[in-house]
């Protein structure tokens, strides 16, 4: 048993945790934050890239719509615990402040979520318009906070 | 029709992606797939973190481990796409070349988006035993790259 749990705590600790105890475990530094922003970020645009480009009649259309849709609808999830205080001032960072503390922000990662749903069900029906359509509702959402709370 | 299509199109490009054409716009720089990369293994980690405190008794149970648990399988199912080809040997990687194309590495993040699903339906039950049980099992997916993949 002591061996066990010994080898349960070696796992823990590899989840990509060094830590000294547990407050250090569930906080990020500001610039550890911002970096998990800004991958996320990525990852929304690496997730839903080839869909818009089908959109635009740039490219075919993927094989993995659902996924994608999927994909991101988890990422519209996990988003909002990336706009974590101390962050909002970093050199790099281009979300404006009041993003951090708005209703409105929250609303729209909420409605990026529904939308990427809607774009997986799409996908699943292989229906290329219904894909056009719902990759559009996605991009409304973007676009919405992009306009209100990006920097540039 | 023209103005709607428009606004799609502007939509589209909001969805983070600044682009000259399709290929531009399916494809990631290097750098952006490691910046993409090292904030999701973040987002690993923050979502994590806490269960991992819970475990080890130096933090209380958290009320949200399902919704942890789905996050950790969707960042599990993400992160495959983050380890792309020419962003190996950029400083900062800490990934091992080999990775890249092993089959073991793949293997183990499907471990993981298993494990994690299991600890969604643990954290759905609210059972503080099967909550350990299960980070436990997700914390040896961790170890398992980490001891075989991971640079340092």
């Amino acid at each position: 048993m002591r061996i066990g749990s010994k080898l349960a705590l070696a796992c823990v600790a590899a989840c990509g945790i060094a830590f000294a105890g547990s407050a250090a475990m569930a906080q990020q530094k500001p610039e550890e934050t911002l970096k998990m922003r800004q991958g996320l970020f990525q990852a929304v645009k690496m997730q839903f890239g080839p869909v818009g480009a089908f959109m635009q009649g740039k490219g075919p259309l993927p094989a993995d719509v659902e996924a994608r849709g999927e994909h991101l609808a988890a990422l519209a999830a996990i988003l909002p615990g990336s706009f974590g205080k101390g962050s909002e001032a970093l050199p790099g960072a281009n979300t404006k402040p009041e993003a951090f503390t708005s209703a409105d922000f929250a609303k729209g990662m909420e409605a990026m979520g529904v939308k990427a749903k809607e774009l997986a069900v799409a996908g699943k029906s292989g229906n290329a318009d219904a894909i056009k359509a719902a990759a559009a509702e996605v991009g409304k959402t973007c676009k919405g906070c992009h306009d209100n709370f990006r920097k540039e």
